[in-house]
């Protein structure tokens, strides 16, 4: 068994690096996420889609458990949206917000992805921020 | 280290079990969820708001990452909820959805956990039966 935590923080620097092209290195032909398949295809236009969205994303590890062949990561974002995300109207608020999410490795790429974001935290800094808007603005 | 898969287990065993009185073998006096310091106290209180809430409320593992002192569940629950659920009015229908949890142990009793919830699972569920009422109703 190659390391796990290497080859998914591996992943997570492609991702950061916007490494579209070895994409495919990390994961599988056939990855389905939240049940639904996807192929490479499909998962590199999700995060090309994400990216646009919130070009500032950057995937942090928060916590991690490695128990091959599943990786679980709390990852947490700092980040500002540039309009509607989640049907939230973040529109370039700084937000900071986790993903408890789980992936199922096959060999060493990833082949299914199980994912929950806390949509709730940024609803709650949008209240507030409507409630006390920032200093300087 | 203890077997930490099989103490994780027997914690769900307990909830299960509504063994309140052994809450304090498994999770650790200071207890915290999602950064607030509850104690076991304050865990068991919304344990039993959870039950009186969700009386058919049962823990089921669908993955499991443990990698000391770290746990990652991802829990399966189909439950119905009495009334109102995180906001939804539930009102006693059958529902399906999950939890992304992550503990930090501290020895063999949880000092942290780190929950979210797939609310959006629940609501897409409540929409389809307000479009089509189950059979037999």
């Amino acid at each position: 068994m190659t390391d796990l935590a290497a080859t998914y923080r591996a992943y997570l620097a492609c991702l950061n690096a916007r490494d579209w092209a070895r994409l495919g290195d990390f994961v599988d032909e056939e990855v389905r996420r939240n049940g639904e398949r996807l192929g490479v295809a499909g998962y590199r236009a999700m995060l090309e889609r994400d990216v646009d969205e919130i070009p500032d994303l950057v995937f942090a590890v928060e916590l991690l458990a490695v128990d091959p062949p599943t990786v679980a990561a709390r990852l947490r974002f700092v980040c500002a949206p540039r309009g509607v995300f989640l049907g939230l109207a973040v529109n370039g608020r700084r937000v900071s917000f986790a993903e408890n999410v789980f992936y199922q490795y096959r060999g060493d790429r990833i082949a299914d992805v199980w994912s929950l974001i806390d949509r709730a935290a940024i609803e709650a800094q949008l209240m507030r921020s409507e409630i006390s808007p920032p200093s300087g603005e």
